[in-house]
């Protein structure tokens, strides 16, 4: 069994794994924010019509201005993406032929992208039972690396790396030549807080945002990268004109204004999550810790969770595989936190698994 | 003066001119279908919102097969990009470090392009003002080159090379290691011919079309290649996840499907730029023949066209300067065809321009 490599793709999934995909399904595998886009972009939407007509601005200036407000950074110190995925490949270009590190567990698109370059790829990884940096394999790998990659709030095990772990490590590899990847695709599931202010302290960290997980809007395709104008100015060298697309720059703009919605969105998601780590555990699964909108989880009478994985599938619930995670490698599932109703139902798909083992 | 690289940017090319903007401006620098998109677009344009709250499809195939439909051609034999821009990109990629040559004058991001990927590039020009491919002048250079750019119809000329130069070129080189790139970016402004139904007689041949032009979506990010199943693959390993959005797929698909447009633009497009010529003419202006949305003039009596560039701004209309087009060399101005009302604010204002001279 060949598994899709990314959540997402429930159709790719079921075809994969041999099961007919039932008439209605519930996908957990997909990271977004479970309330949904907010009011505003209803609202605007039919406003945005006319603007498609036009080139996108290719500079993306009005987006880049209200992120560089947000931060208090100048517009100098910001990348657009179409997607940060398509930052990563700018950074892995960046790297091209060169050592990169990757702090697993990860997003695999860091992998693909460096393979893509032919970078060097070597792997640190930080156990996902006992969550910490490890600060000192990595600080002596980065010596030769070109590009080293850590995400926190991690995906996908929703965990974050401690600060003073993150500050320290910039610390000592201030004097070598890697540039430090921070993704924080979902900094701002877990608070206000985000290591982008560091960027004027460290000229090698560049961190990264998606715009697409709180304001659910994962079909427009807009992250962003923040770091000195050095490493910016670089970056945009690879970049295609027009990257960003009318709309994507628009929401940019509005999301940016924004600081209630993530705040709504925080309060209500703690809320299941911790609530469904409760039940999870009262009916004999193990969850780790999460301070976002997504948690692993497994059935302990399990090593791979292959099985409860389909068993699932055969009741319309897709989470999320582990098999392409290293250091995860299948033993986990990933779910995400998902309205009260539909986290029900992935509870009650639980108990039914329990009652037939 | 540093004029902006590209049309579509008014704004910027104001600042660059030192010209202030007025309140209403006529944009004749983009290449859009002057009937703006099709109704179908407007009436779908409610259902689109709920489609962006999940990620793309990773493969957009869909839209890929209904594309392959159209051409007669396989799934296998298609990439969608972010815009045609970054399928040049990805190109770019391929030839990385080695020799590219591009038939000039030529749309500015295939030099762009090869220059971030360090690619030595070669030009070779062909004469707007006695329009034929020099077959033999690039087959020479071709022996040598990874890639070779050829746009047809010409932006910014507006002419079609002859099919029959096309085909002897690629019959020349089929043998050589060139990837023979052909934009045909504006094809379905020009006839329904493509010389996409050659890929399976050259195995070294790339169409690239655009849907933004015909479909006036520019905003959206939407082109395709087509080639050989083997180079496709190539491509498809340079492209990051998720790289098409969601909008952009489901508008890719329908106007696959659209033949009726087309028609109708080119029926009314050929109208106006037939009327335009004879106008432009008769008030004593040269205008260079056109297939397409746009065209070449000039006033013959200047030999650089600024003056007239910046007298236009002046009058709040805004059209292509040539400056950095090779071959052109501001030579000429590039004008879109555009409505009938449009059109004739333009030769108000050329008249107006004749009269001061």
């Amino acid at each position: 069994m060949n598994l899709p490599s990314h959540g997402a793709n429930p159709s790719h999934l079921y075809l994969a794994s041999g099961i007919r995909k039932p008439k209605e399904i519930i996908d957990f595998s997909v990271n977004t924010n479970p309330l949904g886009p907010p009011d505003w972009l209803q609202e605007k939407w039919p406003s945005f019509l006319h603007t498609i007509e036009n080139y996108p601005d290719p500079t993306g200036q009005k987006a880049v201005d209200a992120i560089a407000r947000r931060f208090n950074i100048s517009a100098e110190q910001l990348l657009l993406g179409n997607g940060a995925a398509e930052i990563i490949h700018f950074i892995a270009r960046y790297a091209a032929g060169k050592k990169a590190v990757i702090v697993t567990p990860a997003f695999s698109e860091y992998e693909d992208a460096c393979q893509s370059y032919n970078c060097l790829i070597e792997h640190v990884a930080a156990d996902p039972e006992h969550w910490q940096l490890p600060v000192e394999e990595l600080v002596e790998k980065a010596q030769e690396a070109a590009v080293l990659f850590i995400c926190t709030p991690n995906n996908p095990t929703g965990q974050c790396f401690k600060e003073a772990e993150m500050v320290s490590f910039l610390e000592q590899t201030r004097n070598s030549n890697v540039l430090v990847v921070v993704d924080e695709a979902f900094y701002d599931f877990a608070g206000e807080t985000s290591l982008l202010r560091y960027i004027n302290v460290f000229p090698h960290l560049i961190v990264m945002h998606s715009m697409t997980k709180m304001y659910a809007v994962a079909g427009l395709r807009i992250g962003y990268a923040a770091a000195s104008a050095k490493v910016i100015a670089a970056l945009k060298l690879y970049r295609p004109h027009w990257n960003v697309n009318s709309i994507a720059l628009q929401v940019a703009e509005m999301a940016a204004e924004d600081f209630s919605y993530a705040m709504e969105t925080r309060k209500k998601v703690d809320q299941e999550r911790n609530r469904m780590k409760k039940e999870l555990v009262n009916i004999g699964f193990a969850v780790l810790p999460s301070t976002v909108n997504f948690y692993l989880f497994k059935d302990p009478a399990l090593d791979n969770q292959k099985k409860l994985l389909h068993f699932l599938l055969n009741c319309g619930i897709v989470v999320r595989h582990t098999e392409n995670f290293r250091g995860l490698d299948g033993k986990w599932l990933r779910s995400a936190v998902k309205k009260e109703t539909e986290n029900n139902q992935l509870l009650e798909a639980l108990k039914k698994w329990k009652a037939l083992c």
